[in-house]
């Protein structure tokens, strides 16, 4: 599931039929609904739930073709709701094709990293003939009537497919920081990472800033400091959790700072899961068993994680004596009931189905699981911290 | 061959016999030697003809542990030469051993990214014993007398060793940005990009950058104006080269801006031989043989800058008929005689080596070669600008 509502903007010139798409959509009378140019102004927001995938946010928006200085004014505010859109609906009335507009969407749409759905209205005013001409031009279209109902049904599976495809894939912190927003992040150079390379979770989440225009500063712990006075307004700190303790001591407490095993928390598995699992930790007895669990076989560093540092430090604050066993690869499953906690790396070499899968196995057997950054960052006392930015 | 003269800073506290060492190895008078503490206060410099490597220039610095305001200030110029050092000797007394003072300036060795030489001195104070212990735990240290001349000859041959390392991996950005400095990467998201990472050059570049304590932002063409009024004194703009004469008109002119196939042809071949080649561009006669060369065979970008785009470009350029050839993967050297100019590929999957035999190759038969990224940039009238950054 979502952890935030998704948001679907409706698009399209005036009088393309945006407000009476959306009521046939919600079936209910949402927006004021008239033939006169440029009735919606503010955006008018609308929630509703979206069998099978949960509840979702329309906005419905003014024409992006308004005149005058209140019409700028308005198609200004328009386009501003693209910055919290998740998936966009772009509205062409059949009896005004208006390729231009069109093009100037889907350059938004790209820029704001927005999955689209052209929709052409009115199908009821033309002739079956010039309906099949323009499937030609535009077979990804989806040819609608609002009034009539017509094809409704088939917008709202498309919708489903487009809700479910952004779900499997997450943003990263492209849904954390607004657009055009600023990001540090802070990449200490260890054995960790190889010769002329970065790590593959580095990697995507520069990726996944680029692909939401927002701005990312790459530097060492060695030169945070003096980053952090070039630039105003940092929106978030991303750092290496290694070197989590020192970062918190020098980003201000005013910006928000996470790290990276947090943010792939949530992007590959569940994030809420994975905190309610570490907070079971001062329930722990003497003696009990805890599984250590771990993709890789052969990563060196995380094994001085998982076998020497969690253990350690996790006796220490519980001062209770548990007994640790370890698991690699794919063996997970078996005996899981006889663990008190499930303690899993941040996974980073397999993908969100293995991750979630194992948290459900979890879950079904009512055995807490957390992982290795949420952990240190509990163990650490930074937790609290790591999770501001998330709505949570 | 550098393309600058590579730096080594003598480092050590005071009396380790620094200036003693140096002079050993230039075998000449260089700094006042002297067995008062603090003698050398400016750092000194001397160049001298290191055989087989060329010029290199010697950096005497003053001792890191001098006293007083005025000592202060001498560490603190010692400490600054860091900056410009390619390679570090750090010199410890035999009958001085700091292991504290060796951590430090390990620590900040790292945090420029600056191979090292460790070298214990004076070992003609001592017995053999000694120095056998102190050889179990210093197993990579250098054991010299430069009185005596001890070992003085192995220091040269490990230094002439660790020069060539570094001349075999140059710099990408590393000697063009001094430490801390910043840097802009204009990151344009296209179909060359797979989804959710980087492109190899990107990621060698920011991690080239972060080696040598240089921050970057990383940015796609649709926010680069508002990155640019993020940061003061930019020292370095980056960009795909695709994108060349759009980013060239937004960034100010004060500011240097170079594109990551410039960086790349002087960090896999020679900068100077490729921009040689594409001037002989204007000597080009009708029906000239020109060969287009590619590393790879499945990359159906390249190919299409390859294939259509370069030959479109220099015809309408020199307004000549060229005939184009085409070769790719592994297969170059046959017939190069017949090619009035070869335009290579980038060799991003390439290394080093096989670029610069290809380069070699055609120096041999007098036939001139430049490649894609100092092509597009000639052709499109921003390869003066591209090329300022460089000592060139």
């Amino acid at each position: 599931m979502f952890m935030y509502k998704p948001t679907i903007s409706i698009y399209g010139k005036r009088n393309a039929g945006k407000s009476s798409l959306l009521n046939a959509i919600t079936e209910q009378e949402v927006s004021i609904v008239s033939s006169i140019e440029g009735t919606t102004t503010d955006p008018v927001k609308k929630s509703m739930e979206l069998t099978p995938v949960g509840p979702v946010v329309f906005i419905d928006t003014a024409g992006i073709d308004d005149k005058g200085e209140l019409g700028n004014l308005r198609i200004k505010k328009s386009l501003d709701t693209a910055r919290r859109t998740n998936i966009a609906i772009y509205v062409m009335d059949i009896l005004d094709i208006d390729k231009e507009y069109l093009n100037n969407m889907e350059i938004l749409f790209k820029k704001y990293n927005i999955p689209y759905i052209l929709v052409i209205n009115k199908i009821d005013m033309v002739d079956e003939n010039y309906i099949d001409k323009l499937k030609l031009e535009y077979p990804h279209g989806i040819f609608v009537s609002s009034t009539k109902r017509i094809n409704i049904d088939k917008l709202k599976q498309e919708l489903i497919k487009k809700i479910e495809e952004v779900e499997a894939d997450p943003p990263i912190v492209g849904d954390l920081v607004p657009y055009n927003g600023k990001v540090i992040l802070v990449v200490p150079i260890d054995k960790q990472a190889p010769k002329g390379r970065l790590i593959l979770p580095q990697v995507q989440v520069i990726r996944d800033c680029i692909d939401n225009g927002i701005k990312c500063y790459v530097l060492r712990d060695t030169e945070l400091k003096s980053g952090l006075e070039d630039l105003e307004d940092v929106d978030l700190v991303i750092t290496d959790s290694q070197i989590f303790k020192k970062v918190d001591k020098i980003v201000p407490k005013d910006i928000k700072l996470t790290s990276f095993s947090i943010l792939f928390a949530r992007h590959k598995g569940d994030l809420k899961k994975l905190v309610d699992g570490v907070k079971t930790i001062n329930t722990l007895k003497n003696n009990d068993n805890i599984l250590i669990a771990e993709n890789c076989t052969h990563n060196t560093t995380h094994e001085d994680i998982g076998r020497v540092k969690i253990p350690t430090l996790l006796q220490k604050k519980t001062g209770k004596k548990l007994n640790f066993h370890f698991k690699t690869g794919y063996d997970f499953s078996e005996n899981l009931e006889k663990y008190s906690l499930v303690i899993h790396c941040g996974g980073c070499m397999v993908n969100r189905k293995e991750i979630q899968s194992r948290i459900m196995l979890c879950n079904e057997k009512q055995v807490p699981i957390t992982n290795y950054g949420v952990l240190l960052a509990y163990l650490n006392d930074i937790l609290d911290r790591t999770l501001e930015i998330f709505d949570y």
